[in-house]
């Protein structure tokens, strides 16, 4: 069957951040600073912010467009969507739901965002404290099972056993790897922090198999893109990131948490990560970056390993620092420290990224990049993920 | 400029509902009362609950994807897509994401759903209560406007004193529109109920200049509607209601209860209606049958003067009983009893309506429907509109 697809209809024009706070360190409200990240987005395009048209996010952020739309004196607001539930699947799958709206005529700059200023409202993540449990905790909670790093850990840990206890060396080397890169980024919380591997062997557990360095940071700050058609994206100030392909996927029939072999021991991407590509008409080996979510090293692990950029057996070998590092590298990962070690803006922080890494533009620049890749929230449900390239690439 | 539209690629190829209760008498859990809706709808269409591969709602709808995918067995997760923010102007917006999806080919069968079992959590719309008030209630709760009464009531009351005092004669036909087309639908709560025009005038205020009957019921239920590619609805079971265009408006840059002039006495349809029709190629009285949400009957009066149905100076003589009635009525109105006695199952149950007119298979069938006309929420932000149509209109 032939079937539509949005290959290079978007394009992102422009890419906002705030500073990176650490948690609780902003001086601003988180409204404050999505709309100061909103903004630097515009003018990084050459767009006035009464423009933009759509709101697009993820993840039930507080920040709706319209209170967004009253602050930004918009024209009118055509378009608003969220991926909802809670979890960072939901970042390219945002863009997804704002790229499917431009390229349907429903709206013509939409700015996808995620303000998340963890240091003023309840911890993401956090578990416990209420008095009663409902929805899916109501069937862990009781068994402790609390918090992501739980839910998510025992994931990889099954993982791992079915794949001859691989694993923990490509965790480590995605740790080291983030801290890396975080180094010659200024806008990294975590420039100045370096880790070394000592270091990280020394670090307390979290969650078996996750020590503290394989967990995401949590802070302050905001990010957002702005995706138009790609006719108007390239009439406008900065190199079009254009999109070649996004999905969302679940590997369902499971919640990310529940216990259900076979696909227990997964990053829900068995099925988005070669959907991807093929609506692409790419292959993994294409990709010149990758920015990979990381909630947990682990399920980068995972993710890289379904998406086809290796076999489970190699991936100790395979996800290395000499293959993850910009200048060099087979698959340069997390160019700017990501969650980890950038700021933990839920993933927007890495697809603003994977976009300067297609303009030249990163302060870890990898040379001549045509295909940018960017995966959201392993192990959550759903994921979602993003091809984005070059103008020779169309 | 040439653009990309929506028009005749998808249609709604099912609908579902539950049976409606008032308020609290539900026996069923609402998540159960949700996967009814989509099942049923789901069974209307002749698709196999597997083969769903989307989710979209609207105003933070309890029931997520990833727990209805569970429920449901999905194949595949493939879109998450809500309007996000509270009140009713998303379920059109719902439908126009689902139908960007599946028009850009990032989905094949979304099913558009909103599951609202009011008795067994917090009122929807309840004010008060709170230790402490933050977000946009900040600046009205401490004057004393704390639910969606009062702060809409403002609205059509200043839309009254801006056109001549004129629209009370027009909501009261509003309301006894609906009663009366609920008495003949054995769905409606308020089948058996009716209304006559002294039970109206000596019902008590709520906020004036609304009447106990100009306002919204609460109940409990589930409606669903399943959105899919034209081409593949035409081989499935049901009529086709293709979607002709669909748009989200917000009449910026103005909050719904913000208090400012001159758009402060509106539905907030002012631009997103004529764009709705403008992306069509159709004018309002093309329109054979319409659905006009009504969380108060005074924003169905502005809701219809702003799309173009008629005039505000004639508002008391076009929205009449005898020209909103089936049979013989111009613009025959919320035939199923909508909101105000149908149910309020937040709008979804005016598309399923609008959709069965399109098929002719409605209870208070309106001879020849063509055109579907279906409108979300009016006075928040933001609002939407649908306009379906039957294979003659293509």
């Amino acid at each position: 069957m032939s079937y539509e697809t949005i290959r290079g209809k978007t394009a992102i024009a422009g890419v906002g951040e705030t500073t990176y706070y650490r948690w609780g360190k902003s001086p601003d409200p988180e409204f404050k600073l999505t709309l100061d990240a909103i903004l630097a987005a515009c003018a990084d395009a050459g767009l006035e912010p009464q423009d933009l048209d759509g709101f697009a996010s993820f993840s039930n952020d507080r920040n709706t467009p319209a209170r967004l739309a009253s602050a930004l004196n918009v024209k009118e607001l055509k378009h608003a969507s969220m991926v909802w539930g809670g979890g960072g699947g939901g970042g390219s799958g945002a863009v997804m739901n704002a790229a499917a709206a431009v390229a349907s005529g429903l709206a013509s700059a939409v700015v996808v965002y995620r303000g998340l200023a963890q240091g003023q409202f309840q911890r993401f993540g956090r578990g416990g404290g209420a008095a009663t449990v409902s929805g899916e905790l109501a069937f862990t909670q009781p068994y402790g099972v609390m918090v992501p790093a739980q839910m998510y850990a025992m994931k990889f840990q099954r993982w791992m056993h079915e794949n001859g206890g691989r694993g923990a060396a490509a965790q480590k080397a995605v740790s080291l790897t983030s801290y890396a890169h975080a180094q010659s980024n200024p806008r990294a919380v975590m420039a100045g922090r370096p880790l070394t591997s000592l270091k990280y062997d020394e670090s307390r557990w979290i969650v078996e198999p996750w020590r503290l360095f394989d967990c995401c940071q949590e802070n302050d700050g905001a990010a957002a893109v702005i995706v138009t058609t790609a006719e108007r994206a390239r009439g406008l100030r900065q190199t079009p990131a254009h999109i070649l392909a996004t999905s969302q996927g679940s590997d369902n029939r499971y919640e990310a948490w529940s216990h259900n072999a076979p696909h227990y021991g997964s990053s829900n991407f068995r099925a988005a990560g070669p959907r991807l590509f093929e609506s692409a008409g790419l292959k993994p080996h294409d990709v010149d970056v990758a920015q990979s979510y990381e909630n947990f090293t682990g399920g980068v692990v995972m993710s890289l390993v379904e998406h086809g950029f290796c076999e489970p057996e190699e991936v100790d070998e395979f996800v290395s620092v000499e293959n993850l590092a910009v200048g060099g590298g087979r698959l340069p990962l997390n160019t700017s420290g990501g969650n980890l070690a950038e700021c933990y803006m839920h993933g927007m922080e890495l697809i603003v990224e994977g976009v300067r890494q297609l303009r030249g533009t990163a302060v870890n620049q990898v040379q001549d990049v045509n295909v940018s890749f960017v995966s959201s929230g392993p192990m959550v449900t759903p994921v979602s993920n993003l091809l984005m390239g070059s103008e020779d690439t169309l």
